[in-house]
């Protein structure tokens, strides 16, 4: 059985993504799970692996109808030129709007290719989401971009976490890019329902058995009985007894704060959470290097690193490369078990 | 110098607080750096000491006049009964109001005590808050109502956590106890500006030299440059700056995720969070059986255990007694530096 094939977008390249690619590309375990090619600018590229001196070439893919041939290798990254060359006078380290279009112009090309069953899935590095509003595209971020690429409605990020050798985490997200004051009306028992079904399906995946699922409360110590808010009566606790009936292994509406620690030493494989923090505080505590964001109910495969284009540490070439040598063994793995 | 003189409330008696203490007790560590007193029922302490087994004698203080006076020992626990016998009646690990009515009245006579100077601090085992309730009593825990016996109105909660012998980390809430949807009406810069000025006040008894302080927004990606929610500019920033003017070292306000990562990592003393779980997932993952839980703001020294009743584990004698320990040290060190 060949290699699976992942397109890696180059994010926005003012960003660590294009040196946390170069950075995975010279870990040999890269190489042993995957065939890659990266999606934008070669140039930008090339800095990088000038920044790190890892003495990788790049070789430009012109054509792409063979994509399905493309042999990477340590020495060698192929790569799909897209964009603008305008995006090699932007700042490093800097909000731009060329970057924003870099990285919406990579995340296009990759998103055609993975639909066409050219690629078997994408691999995102970062971007920033304020300069893709700059350059006029209107999303909160790759994920919602993604799924209207794909035409889905029902999709969901989760973040995956390996905790232990027998034990990895999946925290979905039932709403996720809104301000906190927008939850309230995103949050329905139907939401709650279809995104635990979809973590339900990727952890069964990844794990090979059905995910124990622990369900977040949204208000303080689940609301206290109906003391601190009624969401918990009102909305979750029925999305739970639906969920069950449907015959997932799932239980909740539990206090979030120790319901994250209960699920950190073993008690649960997945949780859900109610918006974006929630998930986040979490994963990012217990292992924020390592997590993995994948883009659930999509037709395609797409994983990512789950930092953002770290400005504090972009282009001095110190960023962390663990977080995308993890995206792309968990996309590779996704691929795998699709077939 | 005498060792200061602590009054440890029972809490909710069929909750886990009665097995806390006597573990406690048990551990020589705590008669070393202070002496005590039980406020609660005598019956419910023996108990707890007959399910534990670790023979320690209940001494009953019949008369307090004399509490500077009392001295206890690991052989002794003086107790001075206060409540209702009906307690006696209630179901173990179960939400009965006569289990509510016992912790308020523990905590009344605790609070008179300290208020006149009788004893040197409180430390409260866990309530449970419908309990509470269902005793009539309207308060959404002990920090509120040790709010009002006290006549306080700038107060707070402060979750502390020793994370190595060198760093320990603050989190304050600057809304607590009440639902999500409430947090946007009670969410003020002045509020803001308080919570800090408390924190900062606190830590640099506890730790001996000013916190740096970071701040947590209240929207994902701390609004992204206004995407998600405005929050950040109108409410946040501006408390910041206020603090900074006043000479805290602060800033803020950032991703809420990441900042609990950087704070965990050492790059801040204290933390000011908008609401409940925000702070509370953070440091139940970071240490839940050691954090403290203090009582910002009072004119008397208060701690208590992060966690709750526990009614999962509670008169099974599995009770851990770590958070206890940690909460009457805690209370010995704000009491000595007080002086």
């Amino acid at each position: 059985m060949s290699k699976p094939l992942l397109a890696i977008t180059q994010g926005d390249p003012t960003g660590v993504g294009p040196e946390t690619i170069v950075g995975a590309w010279s870990q040999s375990a890269m190489h042993e799970i995957c065939r890659a090619v990266v999606v934008g600018h070669p140039q930008i590229l090339q800095r990088a692996v000038d920044l790190l001196g890892t003495g990788v070439k790049i070789a430009t893919v012109a054509q792409f109808e063979a994509a399905r041939d493309i042999e990477s290798s340590p020495n060698i990254i192929p790569c799909l030129p897209c964009g603008s060359d305008e995006i090699l006078a932007a700042k490093p380290a800097t909000i731009d709007p060329r970057g924003g279009q870099a990285a919406y112009d990579a995340l296009l090309v990759a998103a055609k290719l993975a639909l066409a069953r050219q690629i078997d899935g994408i691999v995102t590095a970062p971007l920033h989401k304020t300069a893709l509003w700059r350059a006029e595209h209107h999303y909160p971020g790759h994920t919602e971009l993604l799924a209207e690429l794909c035409g889905v409605r029902d999709f969901a990020m989760m973040l995956y976490l390996p905790l232990s050798q027998s034990h990895s985490l999946g925290v979905v997200h039932v709403t996720l890019h809104m301000a906190l004051a927008d939850v309230f009306r995103n949050l329905t028992s139907e939401a709650i329902v279809a995104k635990a079904k979809l973590v339900d399906g990727v952890m069964t995946t990844l794990e090979g058995r059905r995910p124990r699922i622990g369900v977040c409360a949204l208000n303080p110590h689940a609301g206290e009985e109906g003391l601190f808010g009624d969401e918990e009566q009102r909305i979750i606790r029925p999305a739970v007894e639906t969920a069950k009936q449907a015959g997932l292994a799932i239980d909740g509406p539990f206090p979030t704060d120790t319901l994250m620690a209960r699920a950190r030493d073993g008690e649960f494989d997945a949780i859900v959470a109610m918006y974006h923090d929630q998930g986040h505080i979490a994963i990012k505590l217990l292992g924020m290097h390592r997590a993995v964001n994948i883009t659930l109910g999509l037709p395609i495969v797409r994983t990512s690193v789950a930092h953002g284009t770290a400005f504090d540490l972009a282009w001095r070439g110190r960023a962390e490369t663990t977080g995308m040598l993890e995206a792309i063994r968990v996309a590779s793995l996704l691929t795998k078990r699709r077939d």
